[in-house]
């Protein structure tokens, strides 16, 4: 092959960021001609990955690639060298390590594992680039390991169902940021969602008809596993559990007869601990489900079992009693412990939320925190392994940044290397009382991509700018899998303003962003029955412009002199706000459902425009404030700052800023 | 119940219009207490179709609606009166009619059959409208019939395979403008689509992998059928056929072996017409549809097959000359009739393209006609029943005007009474050569509203400003389906660009549209391996710009003086075409595949803004044009209109136009 250089250099938009990278100048220019060949291991999953993996680099560049797998490397445009086929069943000790050399040459990707070739190809396809008229792959040396072991994303299926094609592209969204854990809560008071053939009433009549099939569900775990990502199914158990008792009230602590909950929060039914009909229940069950989820792990849940159901049944109180369980604690550690028994004879680890720790429980139960750092530090102290989910909930509506700064092992952790090595990674979770199918990727991305370089890249990884930067860049590349988290918000303002001009709305909602889980459940008391087609469900959390118009500001408000082009692009962002304002405050009276959200935000917006382009101008001193300009401006400020239409502005904090450094006469 | 009557009046969005409609003032207005009835027939159908209207009424307008169906029709706001199922198989007699009563107290929806009641479903939902704070339906009293019962959309799965979610959504649009055929065109040399277990290396070698199993088949028909729509499988015989000879080559006229064809346009091979074998096989074949399938028409074909493997092949010329079958047209003709007598034996009537019409077909085979109304109509006169194609090929990427106003029964048709009887309707037809998944919908949606609409609707419907008023309403409440027409043009402009700052290359894209199937097919020589992934795929047919700018320009220039506010939205598109042209010219640069389609349109786009501000400004008097500068103009104008990255300007004739009109000094 005779090799031509690229001229362009490599400019980094990877995300997560690799252990270890440098760069030279050049690279590998793409051409026709580009060859593969897997020298070494090879097998269905690898060749079925470099397939996709070709077809991605061939939808890209448009230039055409041919997809047969050469066994000599000599010539070859890109080396795979795999060293095995990995783990049978992967657990969370596979080897995900992989190095990749570009150099005029070509390219050559290593790995032990077929997993590990796998996140080197995810890599592989982040770094190409244009260089003029053509594509090239960058000279670099990347060396590359994951921080964490576990590097996870929870979705909540039992609130509201999500369809198979959902969760396929989010698998393909999960292995293109190097996540390994699909962890699928699967039941829940609103739903229980998967078929099974021993106990057919559970999804007959617990699902309102929405569930996997066992061949979906194991389409799924094919699926996930192709892209080296584990499957770890949760059953929430004791509590949590209205949907199971529609058709089996006998495994319950009343008597029933029950219905699917529609209401969100904790309910007060729970599982009869007390009866062995209900261990024989649930030994059917976990063999069942075992059949189908392979993974070691076995996630019960166990959270938020309030004890009601219990202390009003006159039998499981005297069993108490009886048993010497001094507290309901007490009896929810002596289900876990019965469960653990069974999960055992199927060969599983048990994986709970933090209510599960107990020191009744051998080491090897996994402790998943929604209670935050030092619950999780508390348990790795008694020996438990852990992964932190509680500074990742994505319902929160927090930004990517806030996400991104926690971290499951933070370098001030007062834990011992032995304690420290028993924090397994993170967990994103994304609960589905507010989101349903057509919601649920703007909540999950871009977001979650910053999360999965926390758990993946290094520790100092932590540049905020950085970060945005390439979150940009991810954001896009992630529309190739069908995931509609840039759409969405469109199709949600054409419906509401019922009008397919809606240039001055996008703008509008370019500083909106969803209210956070609680606050919109205080608002506006959702059930699983709501309808989720209001501005908010329209809206993306943490939009480009929260970070943007912060960067902007500070900027200029550091060094007014130094920063006329972040002025500029501040006075035409104000512009653009002042221009969209009066079509805003038409458009928002085209239907009831959106102007009760928005008539007030809309005006409030005029009012953002104007104080934003007048602070401009005072700072820039062409004029004077007048007396009373600032405390006005701040007030308007404050008005917009309080609720109202389930959404808020992005853009306060930074404007509040503005108005502060203006100096009036 | 307590009538309150809506204070705002109805505004005409249906599509397709109805046969009947008046309109009174005022109307029902939505409420939480809002009731349904079905007092006479129910079945499985019928309530599932209820339940879901009650859904997208719920959805549409955020008022929580009681999905129970009452049978006491006191006080229900909506009374749904149903005389019966209907036929158990959905045929072309099927009868689809409905009337619908709203007044001040309710709606009342009558039909004799759960399919008339569907469409009057849809009806209802396309009703609802905001009256100030709320949501009414507007007093109207419909009787609605179609004009033709066959009204079709043919999609070719062949050529790129569609998943089943693109079928599906795809029948939810179909159902909601009131198509009721969905012709599936399962068979072509790129690929057969559909699992054989009598024959499993049909789909087994035939398809890359890409085909639906019967159990998914049976799922489509289904879903169709709930929604009123029959679904006709085509496998195309005794050409388009080499995917069949990838598996079983014995039925070939060839000797084999054989590939999947990637490259697109007539193929030679054929099957073998001479051969008891070929029946056999063919017998075994439609046997297994027939119990996949249930529609009694069965589509064959029968297109493009240009004999040359026959001529090639000495035994089946012999086999010609002693059967006296004088060209291969004849031969094609003998082959028809054997077949015919295995549909026969299935109880299936026969429907193919043009080339099946021979005299020596009994009379009830169906001739789709893709050569042109002429065709169609020497059909019926020699007393073939007919549906037409031809005008209707969506990658003709022809406006929805075209496609509207050509209809299958002109009314300067010189048929007979009982000759045109014989045309049972039309059928779009949506092939697969430079089409995918993701690019399907903006292909097919909207434009097909409007020719379900003329296939529905009354002859006299022909008001092409109204249509385009209402399609664009038709359009957004697509989306509702998860339809992708109007957001994956955003998806290909920031894949191409790598930006999600998209907002310049909108408005260029807005005045773009792809060429013809057959322009680009010159232009790039497309196979079904070329990457579907250039500006051409990701801008839609028939934006709205085209249509717009031609009124405003006409309005006009009809009367410059009456009609200033056409002229000032001509001046703000101008503008804003001008706006974004020097940040269209530099994102233009930020990826080949993007230059290279691209970056001449770009600097054509500055042009044209420049040409439409001055000749407005020549027009308003303000200034006379120099010498020359019409001339100029006229030349920049050509320019644009040659070929050129596989798109084309929307907006050159009503430029051309403004031009001419201007007077130089």
């Amino acid at each position: 092959m005779s090799a031509q250089s690229a001229q362009s250099s490599f400019t980094n938009t990877l995300m997560p960021q690799p252990s270890k990278l440098t760069a030279e100048p050049g690279g590998f220019i793409l051409k026709p001609s580009f060859t593969v060949a897997a020298p070494q291991f090879r097998d269905g999953r690898l060749d079925a990955a470099i397939g996709r993996t070709l077809h991605r680099l061939e939808y890209e560049t448009g230039i055409p690639v041919a997809k047969d797998i050469h066994k000599d490397p000599a010539g070859a445009s890109l080396i795979i060298e795999v060293k095995g086929a990995g783990e049978v069943i992967q657990s969370v000790d596979e080897d995900e390590s992989y190095s990749l050399h570009v150099t005029a040459n070509g390219a050559k990707l290593q790995a032990n594992t077929v997993v590990g070739a796998l996140r080197g190809m995810e890599t592989l396809l982040q770094l190409v680039q244009p260089d003029h008229s053509t594509y090239f792959l960058p000279a670099v040396s990347i060396e590359d390991t994951p921080r964490f072991r576990w590097r996870g994303l929870m979705i909540d299926c039992g609130r509201h169902f999500e369809p198979v094609p959902v969760i396929k592209r989010t698998l393909d969204g999960m292995a293109a940021v190097k996540l390994n854990v699909f962890h699928w809560h699967l039941s829940e008071d609103q739903g229980f969602r998967i078929e099974s053939k021993l106990y057919p009433k559970l999804a007959g009549m617990g699902s309102d008809g929405l569930y996997y099939t066992q061949e979906q569900a194991k389409e799924v775990v094919a699926y996930a596993r192709e892209r080296g990502i584990r499957v770890i199914p949760e059953f929430d158990m004791p509590g949590h559990s209205s949907a199971w008792f529609v058709g089996y009230p006998e495994i319950s602590s009343g008597s029933g007869p029950y219905e699917i909950r529609r209401e969100f929060g904790i309910s007060d039914v729970a599982m009869d601990p007390t009866r062995d009909s209900t261990y024989k229940f649930l030994d059917g069950f976990v063999g069942e489900m075992s059949a189908i989820f392979p993974d070691p792990y076995f996630h019960i849940g166990g959270d938020e079992t309030n004890g009601v159901q219990w202390k009003g049944n006159p039998r499981i109180v005297e069993f108490m009693q009886k048993h010497d369980l001094k507290d309901t604690a007490a009896l929810q550690a002596y289900f876990n412990q019965r469960l653990l028994k069974i999960l055992v004879k199927y060969h599983k680890h048990m994986i709970g939320w933090d209510e599960v720790l107990n020191p009744a429980l051998p080491k090897d139960v996994v402790v998943q925190s929604w209670r935050g750092e030092a619950s999780l530090a508390a348990g790795a102290k008694q020996g438990y392994q852990g992964i932190l989910s509680a500074p990742y909930y994505l319902d929160g509506m927090k930004s990517a940044e806030q996400h991104y700064l926690a971290d499951p092992l933070p370098a001030n952790s007062d834990l011992t290397p032995e304690q420290r090595s028993l924090i397994l990674g993170g967990e994103v979770c994304m609960w589905g009382e507010q989101l349903y199918e057509r919601t649920i990727d703007s909540r999950i991305w871009p977001r979650t991509a910053a999360m999965a370089e926390r758990f993946w890249s290094p520790e100092n990884v932590r540049d905020v700018d950085d970060m945005y930067r390439r979150l940009n860049t991810v954001s896009i590349r992630l529309e190739v899998f069908g995931l509609t988290h840039l759409t969405q918000e469109d199709v949600g303002l054409r419906a509401l303003t019922g009008s397919a001009d809606i240039d001055a709305m996008r703008v509008f909602a370019s500083i909106l962003e969803p209210v956070s889980f609680g606050e919109r459940y205080e608002g506006q008391h959702t059930s699983q029955l709501t309808p989720l087609n209001r501005l908010v469900d329209a809206v993306r959390p943490d939009p480009p412009s929260r970070y943007e118009v912060q960067v902007l500001v500070h900027a200029l408000l550091e060094n007014p002199s130094q920063h006329s082009d972040e002025k500029h692009q501040l006075e035409a962002a104000f512009s653009a706000w002042k221009a969209a304002a009066p079509k805003v405050q038409q458009r928002v009276t085209a239907s009831p459902l959106l102007t009760e959200d928005a008539a007030a935000r809309a005006q409030q917006f005029a009012q953002l425009a104007e104080i934003g382009s007048q602070a401009l101008a005072y700072l820039a001193g062409a004029s004077s404030a007048p007396t009373g300009w600032k405390q006005n401006s701040l007030t308007v400020l404050d008005n917009a700052k309080k609720p109202g239409g389930l959404v808020r502005f992005t853009v306060l904090g930074p404007l509040r800023d503005l108005v502060n450094a203006v100096q009036e006469k």
